[in-house]
C-alpha cells in the first residue's frame, strides 16, 4: 500500500526530503507558508528526478502523489512520517510540534531537520515526546545518504526500529546517535572547519578559492570513500593504529589552530568573503552550480557503487532490496524476458543529455549479466570456476535517450546449447525501440581461460528457455553485418 | 632530455614522489639510510603503477630509471630537483639541508615534504636560502594532486616559477601559499577535526566506525568536488554568499566544538581508538585497504573528469598537455592512424583485474571521437550544428588484457563519402590483437538529428585519408555477422 509521508517546511531541505519519499513511491503532503513553497519544492524536484533515478541500477518505484496543503492539520493526515524542516528557532519549532502533535497519528514519527538542537529539547513539555527523534539530512538531501538519526530515552525501541526501516526504506543511511549532543556529530566537523577557514581568509593567508582547491585535491576526495580515522590507519601502514597515533598525537600540542578564538563577524570580513567567492563562481549561475555539483556527486557515487564501497555500498544495498527483474521461474520465459529496467543516469550521458555510446554496450552487458544469472551463473557458480565471456557482439542504433529515461531491455535466446550462448537483446523506452544488442557468448573455465561446457544445471535452464522460445520469430535485424562498401 | 629528481627519505612519502617523477618520465635518485628504503619503494612503486597512468586518457611517458644511492652527493647528481621527506625533526631537516647544498647544483629546487614546518624555518642559515621551497604532498602521492608550494622572501620568482613548472610537469597542482604559517592550509582543517574527533570518540558519542560514516556518506563527498566555500555557495542559493553568511555567522558564537581544549593523550585513549579502529577495518589488510582506497580515488577523480572538474579537469589539462596522438599532417595516412594510446584503468576491469566488456566499446569510442577530430569534425565544428552518430557497431574479442595495460589503437577508413563513415578499428596490447571494432557513422544536423552531408573540409579530409589508405587491404573480420543457428 502506498505510504504517505508530510513535509513540513519546504524549501531546499524539506524540498530534499519530499523529492526521496515522493522518489520512492511515497504520496507526499506538503505544508509551508511560504507562497513560493510549490515553485521552490518544483525546483528541488526537478533536480531530483534527473539525478536521483539513475544512481539505482534497477527501476524505482513508481512516483507517488504531491499534494500542498493549507493547514497543518490537513497535511499531517494519513501521514506516517513527518518531517519538521522549520527555521532553526526553537520556539518556532515547539509551537509547530504541538500543532503537529494535535492533529497526527499517535503512532506516526516527527523527524526534525534541526542541525543545532538536541532532541531533548524538542521533546520538551510534548505531549508524546517518544513520537519525535531528530533526523537531520545533508544538502542536497535527494542525493546524500546521510541522516543523523539521534534519540533520547523517550524514544522506545520500535519507534527507533521504526525511523531507521523508513530512512533505509527511501535508500538513505540512519546513522544512530544514541547520546544525544549539541550539533550532534557532522555538524561539529564543519563548524571547525568553518572557523578555521574564516581565520585563514582573514589573515590573508589564503583566498576561498584556494582553500576549496587544498580541500578538494587533497583529503576531500580522500574523505569521500573512508572518512577520517580509516584514512589514517591506512596511512599508519602496517604498524597499525597504535604507530600512527604515537606519530601524530604530540601534534595535538602544537599550537596550530585558532579555533575557539573565533573572529569578529564583521561588515569587512563578510565583504572580503562574498567577493572572494563571486571571484571564485560567480561565472557559474546557483542553477548551474547544483547541476555541476549533482552531476559530480552521481558520477562519484557511482565510482564508488562499482567498487561497491561507502556511499556506493549503500546504494548496492538499496538495489538488491527494490530489485523486481524476475527469475528463472518468475519469467514468462515464452516470451523475450526482461533482464534490464532503470533509469538513464547522469553520468551515461554526453554534454548536451543524450546517452552516450558506449553505455549502451554498458547497459547490454548488464542484461547478460542478469540473463546469465536467470540460468545458474551467478556469483556462486563462477566462484566455482565458470562463466562466459563475450566473443562478439553487434549494436544497431535505432534511437536515442536522454538522461533519467526510463529503460528497459528485453531477452531472446538465439541459442543456448553447449558451450555457446546466443542472445539479442532490444531495449526500449516505453514502445520505443532504442537499440539492439546481438552477442555471442562461449562458455568458458576461469581456470584455462579456453572455452568448456556449462554446469547440467545451466545446460537444463538453457533448454527450458530454448523450448518456452521456440515459436518467436528470429528478431529483425539478428545476423546482420556491416555491409562492405560498394 | 631526460631530467633526473633526487628522493632524500624514501617511505609512503618519498616513495610517492619517486613514483611521481619515475612515471613522468624523469629518472628518480634515491637516498634513504634504511636498508628496507628498496622494498618500501618497492611497495609504493607496485600500488602506483596500477593505478595513475590509467588516471590519463592518453598514454604517459616511458618510465624513467630508478637507482638507489649511499650518499647524498651521489643522489643528488645531475638533479634538478631534490625532494626531502625526512622525518619531522627541524635539527634533522637542517642538516640534511646542510650536506645537500654540499653537493647539489646551486639552481637545483629543493623541496621539503614537510606539513609543519614554514620554510623560513628551513632556510635559516642555509647557504643558498634561495633555494629552499616548501612543496608538502598528500597521501597516497601518486594519485592526490595537491602540493602545498610555501615560499618566502628568499625564493625569486624565477625560483617559484620552475618549481610551479616541475609540479605541474609531474601532474600535480602547486597550490601557492604566498603567507607562511605552521601547518600552511589543509593540515590546519585536517588538525582541527582530528581534535574533535578525538573528542567525540573520549566522550562515547560516536565510534570511529559512525564518525568516517558521518563524513564519507556525507559533506566528505560534497568536498571531493567543490570544498567548503563554493559548497556554502551553492546552499544560500539565489540569494548569494552575503545571504548564507548572515544565516551561519551566529552560529560561530554557539559552543559547538571543544577544538582547543585538547583530550589527555592517554594510554586509554589510544586503545579505545586502535580497539575501534580495528573492528572498523580489521578484516581487511592494510595492503587491501590501500587497493580499495586506489580503486575508489582513481573510479571518483575519473568520475569528476568526465565532467571536467575539480581533481578531473587538473587531469585533462594535464592530458592536453602530455598527448602525443598524431594530427591529419603528422599521421603517416598510409597506414591505419593510431587513434587511442592510453593504459587501461582500474575502473575499466572486473573484479579480476581484467578489462571489462564494455570498455572495449569506451576505447573504439575514443578512437572514434579522434578520427573524427583528425577529419576537422572537433568541438568547434560541433558547435557549429554538425557531427557524427554511429549506427551500427561490430566488436570481435579476441584476447583479454589488465588493468595498466599500454592500448593502442590503430583505425582504418573503410569509407568516407558524403555522409557515410565506415571504420574498422583494431586495438592491441604491443603486438598483440586484443579486438577489433567495426562502426558504421552517418553525419547528422545537430538541429534536425537527421543525416545531413558533411562540411567541404570534412570531405576533402577523407578524400585524402582514402588516397592514401586505398592499398590497405580489407580487414580481417571486417564485414562479419554474427551467424545464424543453424
Amino acid at each position: 500500500m502506498t505510504q504517505t509521508a508530510s513535509i513540513i517546511g519546504g524549501g531546499v531541505i524539506g524540498g530534499g526530503w519530499a523529492a526521496r519519499f515522493l522518489l520512492s513511491g511515497w504520496n507526499v503532503q506538503v505544508f509551508d507558508p511560504d507562497p513560493d513553497a510549490e515553485r521552490k519544492i518544483g525546483e528541488v524536484l526537478d533536480n531530483a528526478r534527473r539525478s536521483l533515478p539513475g544512481l539505482s541500477d534497477v527501476a524505482l518505484p513508481e512516483e507517488g502523489r504531491l499534494s500542498f496543503h493549507d493547514t497543518i492539520a490537513n497535511a499531517v493526515d494519513g501521514a506516517m512520517w513527518i518531517q519538521e524542516s522549520v527555521p532553526e528557532r526553537l520556539d518556532l519549532k515547539l509551537k509547530v510540534y504541538a500543532e503537529l502533535q494535535a492533529a497526527c497519528a499517535v503512532d506516526a514519527i516527527i523527524g526534525s531537520s534541526t542541525s543545532g538542537f538536541k532532541p531533548s529539547e524538542l521533546q520538551d513539555g510534548a505531549v508524546r515526546p517518544g513520537q519525535i527523534v531528530v533526523t537531520h539530512p545533508f544538502n542536497p538531501v535527494y542525493l546524500l545518504p546521510l541522516i543523523e538519526l539521534v534519540t533520547t530515552d523517550a524514544n522506545d525501541a520500535a519507534t527507533i526500529a521504526k525511523a531507521q526501516g523508513v530512512i533505509r526504506d527511501i535508500g538513505m543511511h540512519p546513522l544512530h546517535v544514541k547520546k544525544e549532543i549539541d550539533a550532534h556529530i557532522a555538524d561539529r566537523f564543519l563548524e571547525a572547519v568553518w572557523r578555521e577557514a574564516l581565520w585563514l581568509v582573514k589573515d590573508g593567508i589564503a583566498t576561498t578559492e584556494e582553500i576549496d582547491d587544498a580541500i578538494r585535491y587533497g583529503f576531500g576526495i580522500r574523505w569521500a570513500q573512508m572518512g577520517l580515522f580509516e584514512t589514517y590507519r591506512v596511512a599508519g601502514g602496517e604498524a597499525g593504529m597504535r604507530h600512527f597515533m604515537a606519530q601524530f598525537g604530540p601534534a595535538l600540542k602544537w599550537p596550530w589552530t585558532k579555533l575557539m578564538d573565533v573572529p569578529d563577524f564583521t561588515d569587512e570580513l563578510v565583504d572580503l568573503i562574498a567577493d572572494q567567492s563571486d571571484a571564485q563562481s560567480g561565472m557559474h549561475s546557483i542553477r548551474d552550480l547544483e547541476r555541476i555539483r549533482d552531476n559530480n556527486l552521481v558520477g562519484m557515487m557511482r565510482a564508488l557503487k562499482a567498487q561497491d564501497w561507502g556511499a556506493g555500498a549503500l546504494l548496492n544495498a538499496h538495489d538488491r532490496a527494490i530489485a523486481t527483474l524476475p527469475d528463472l521461474d518468475q519469467a514468462d520465459l515464452s516470451q523475450p524476458i526482461r533482464t534490464l529496467h532503470r533509469a538513464v543516469p547522469l553520468d551515461w550521458t554526453d554534454y548536451n543529455g543524450h546517452m552516450t555510446e558506449s553505455r549502451y554496450l554498458d547497459a547490454f552487458a548488464q542484461s547478460t549479466d542478469r540473463f546469465m544469472r536467470i540460468i545458474g551463473c551467478d556469483d556462486d557458480y563462477i566462484a566455482s570456476g565458470g562463466s562466459y565471456f563475450t566473443a562478439e557482439t553487434h549494436i544497431r542504433h535505432v534511437d536515442e535517450c536522454h538522461a533519467g529515461a526510463r529503460i528497459t531491455v528485453r531477452t531472446q535466446m538465439l541459442l543456448g546449447q553447449g558451450k555457446k550462448l546466443h542472445l539479442f537483446h532490444s531495449m526500449y523506452e516505453g514502445e520505443r525501440l532504442l537499440a539492439t544488442g546481438e552477442h555471442f557468448l562461449l562458455h568458458v573455465s576461469l581456470e584455462t581461460r579456453r572455452p568448456s561446457p556449462p554446469s547440467d544445471e545451466i545446460e537444463a535452464a538453457m533448454a527450458r528457455i530454448a523450448a518456452a522460445q521456440a515459436d518467436l520469430p528470429y528478431p529483425n535485424g539478428a545476423g546482420n553485418a556491416i555491409r562492405k562498401p560498394a
